[in-house]
């Protein structure tokens, strides 16, 4: 055991929170009080990034029209990946995806304007920054859970449109809306898999030795989930 | 405050983690047991994914030719950066990016080789799995932190070479060397801040309300790092 490990209190609150974490898409409105708002976004900028660019940027969203905009884009989205998913168009349509409309407080994340000016960690994957961007919002998701607070990741939307919405430089990448706030109850398992869309996999089929192995493209489905 | 949120001591937990959480370059040797290693892999497993379609794939590396020629990968690949960061050239020799050698285990996360099959969350922006993957990757690193073991991800290589020495088919996509294991000691704020290389911003200036805020662009930095 090492000696920096956590006491095991702790060690099971960290435990407690990955798995309790969820991606919520019921909100029971309300609202986030400001001090705690400023952690979770400390949270967030506590994390790691290539060469520390620190490659994350919040726009929080304070205007109930600017809201609604943001609704009429995540909604327009919607349809067409509807008719993408093709025989499972209208099982998808039946699913709740997102709760903009019903959460305290909506946020936008994106890629900062200055990306192309950071090479370390990411000379041959440029896209890496949207890899710590995304630590970012994890941490925010566990404090928030922590917290007793609801969040969840939309990324159904056209990435320009945002842009041009919120008066995005070119360079900028929109990656997430964050629906944020007070939930009445939260999903004892990934509510997609409770509506029945798919089943977490078996970990060990995401476990490899040394070389790819076949079974990984096709991971089994736990029969408890 | 929300009935949900978790008791004083295990909130604190979650924050202490997510704060002390550090990208390791600087590793002891030693030895991670296989339960610690499977409790890391499922808190990876724990995390979200857009159409939960679990992008996540573990590479185990066990043999000590195959880190080795991991090993040369990275460092070709460092010596390449180096040359493209120009007049931070020598500077950038000298910081330590990576303890492949040191740690007791090397992982390598790749995203699965079926990406196209999954339209949900990202028919717009395609490389959203990389934003689960990277939660996946966060969700281990806090888990690791809390159990005392040291982690840092590496993206300083070549993802073809990668893929060629593992033989990941072609859609597949290495996102990360990750280097885990005892360590002597956690850095006490970033090692490329220790170092010099650069500081933690601002947190205010990565805030926004509405619209994009020019100072966006160029955040102040924290004196205190």
């Amino acid at each position: 055991m090492s000696k920096y490990q956590y006491p095991d209190a702790d060690l099971q609150a960290v435990y407690r929170v990955i798995n309790e974490r969820r991606d919520m898409r019921h909100f029971a409105g309300g609202e986030v009080d400001e001090e705690t708002l400023l952690k979770l976004f400390s949270a967030a900028h506590a994390a790691p990034s290539v060469g520390l660019m620190q490659p994350w940027r919040f726009v929080r969203i304070t205007d109930p029209s600017l809201r609604q905009d943001l609704y009429t884009l995540v909604d327009e989205e919607r349809k067409e990946t509807a008719k993408a998913l093709k025989e499972r168009e209208d099982e998808f349509m039946q699913l709740k995806v997102e709760g903009l409309l019903d959460c305290a407080e909506l946020i936008v994340v994106t890629l900062s304007d200055n990306r192309e000016q950071f090479i370390f960690g990411r000379r041959t994957m440029p896209y890496m920054d949207l890899a710590s961007a995304s630590c970012a919002i994890q941490n925010m998701w566990l404090a928030a859970r922590a917290e007793g607070l609801g969040m969840g990741w939309v990324s159904i939307f056209n990435p320009e449109a945002l842009k041009t919405l919120l008066g995005m430089p070119e360079e900028c990448m929109p990656i997430a809306i964050l629906c944020l706030g007070p939930v009445d109850e939260f999903y004892e398992k990934p509510m997609l898999s409770i509506e029945d869309w798919d089943h977490r996999n078996l970990l060990e089929d995401h476990i490899m030795e040394n070389q790819w192995n076949e079974h990984s493209s096709s991971p089994r489905k736990q029969n408890q989930e």
